[in-house]
């Protein structure tokens, strides 16, 4: 295995240090939580995370005007219960706390399990659960993925805009509806902590519909240009999606580089052009990655123009 | 070649408007120059370029606070005289264009030739040479890498701080000698255009030393863990270093996770720790990129408090 990694058994822990050394306005608490060190506010709290791998989600995005926790688990594993209420206590405020947990089996239950032990101590906190990919047809099991990112920074607009639990809650679920994501991958992810690939692909083939954390896709193909790569995800989203005005993801899966993301952006566009689609806004980069994957994901969230808004907001985190 | 494109003779042309989609500060010209809209301050504009390849350089750094305009070559290739003096009419002033070239022979040659194409038209503009880069012993021929996004951002701060084009030119040659870096890399990067490997390396092998356009390094090795490597580059650095206190960019090669960049800036600092040398600011990112090779670099720039005040304050980009 050729990764960077010192001793496989610490790379989360090895990193969370990398990642805190790197912003001086955060730290780690109880091995795997990052936390705001001006945390505390009077305003609602988020707390996010999950597995690990997906970085900058979900330690980058801890900054004013996003999360205010974020709980790291070992690579592509839920945090534990007990962690997860270490970083609803760091950062609960009298007006609650608003967990965004993206729909996982472990993450959900784990999650849910966490805000029980909060209540039990007296803290107000509540959930909302992303569920953006569209690979997966049914909609009950459908994985939370790159929207989850716009989820982060909408949330933390109303948030600092002063808005009740309630009102943050009501607002994030009023978004989830009309996000929708599908991602493909040019190569697997190689697992740091276990030197090996989550699948494996030919040297002509391409994987449609993965998931973050090295699932195999919907179906296999052979490899083809970015016009009908593009083209061939659109048609999965156009299933699901209502209206003509979109603001728009195009996430890397953090081993492709920006170069080829922009190529992606460009036809994009181009098929947005054809189908009289309109792109609102439009985001480029790796935000919620699977380790090395080389492949990207597009979101496509309704417009809005609050939407729009609260994603120009100012947020303090590097990595939006 | 499993990789992003569509027409690889387009690829450049692609990436420009896809970036440019994405930041709508931008605007591409003569096909490869992207210029800030909001030009012709009232400053001393500045000018940066080469080959394609290094995304999120030069373009990405397009913005109020760094430079003016980045004119873009095809892949690893350097811009000709032409597109370079489009770039430096474009973003002319009274106050004078400063061009920011790595050096490498192509670039040099080019940058100069569109000085003196511009000095005929009566633009002043003068240059700066960056040759951060150790592996090459002989001073003359280093290469300009990752370094260069310091030079951007410190020469940015004092052009909008309205120094004149010889006071900016003279804080950047008092950067230049004090800024050091040295990359490696686990694999080497696919160039979209050829569809070649910049060299090859066996399953076990990691390359020191190698350059940001798919250059073979001055040595092979087999793989170690982090904390050796880091103190393998280290120790090159240290032969050119002075001083003990350090601004620090830990920056990807393109094709390496957030989270492993994050682990080398983790036991880099446990070796600043053991050296007794120290931090005082510290960048890990992909900022100066060689498509998608995975490794990295290590910058250390000798630590004087206006680098850090010009390397804190706010720039428009998105990626610094």
């Amino acid at each position: 295995m050729k990764k960077l990694v010192n001793d496989k058994t610490q790379f989360v822990a090895d990193m969370l240090k990398g990642l805190t050394l790197a912003d001086d306005t955060h730290e780690v608490i109880a091995d795997s939580v990052i936390v705001r060190k001006d945390r505390k506010k009077d305003k609602v709290a988020l707390v996010s995370g999950g597995g690990s791998g997906h970085e900058p989600a979900h330690a980058g995005y801890v900054a004013q005007g996003m999360i205010d926790a974020a709980v790291c688990g070992e690579v592509f594993t839920s945090p534990t219960p007990d962690k997860i209420l270490e970083a609803i206590k760091a950062v609960a405020t009298d007006a609650g706390v608003l967990l965004i947990v993206k729909n996982y089996a472990g993450d959900v239950m784990n999650f849910e399990m966490a805000m029980e032990l909060s209540e039990m101590e007296d803290i107000k906190v509540d959930r909302v659960i992303v569920a953006d990919d569209i690979a997966i047809d049914n909609k009950e099991q459908r994985r939370g993925v790159a929207g989850t990112v716009f989820v982060h920074k909408i949330a933390g607009y109303y948030a600092e805009q002063g808005l009740s639990l309630q009102e943050v809650k009501a607002k994030v679920e009023a978004v989830l509806p009309n996000m929708h994501t599908i991602g493909m991958a040019l190569e697997p992810c190689m697992v740091p902590t276990t030197g090996q690939h989550g699948f494996e692909l030919a040297a002509d083939e391409m994987e449609i519909g993965i998931g973050i954390h090295g699932e195999k896709g919907i179906y296999r193909e052979k490899m083809e240009t970015v016009d009908q790569i593009v083209a061939r995800l659109m048609t999965e989203l156009e299933k699901e999606i209502e209206g003509d005005k979109f603001i728009v993801m195009v996430n890397g899966m953090g081993g492709t580089p920006l170069s080829e993301l922009a190529v992606v952006a460009r036809y994009l566009k181009e098929y947005f052009d054809t189908k009289h689609l309109q792109m609102t806004k439009l985001f480029v980069g790796n935000y919620m990655t699977a380790l090395d994957m080389q492949g990207f994901s597009i979101t496509l969230l309704k417009h809005d123009d609050d939407y729009v808004a609260a994603l120009d907001s100012k947020a303090a985190s590097k990595y939006f």
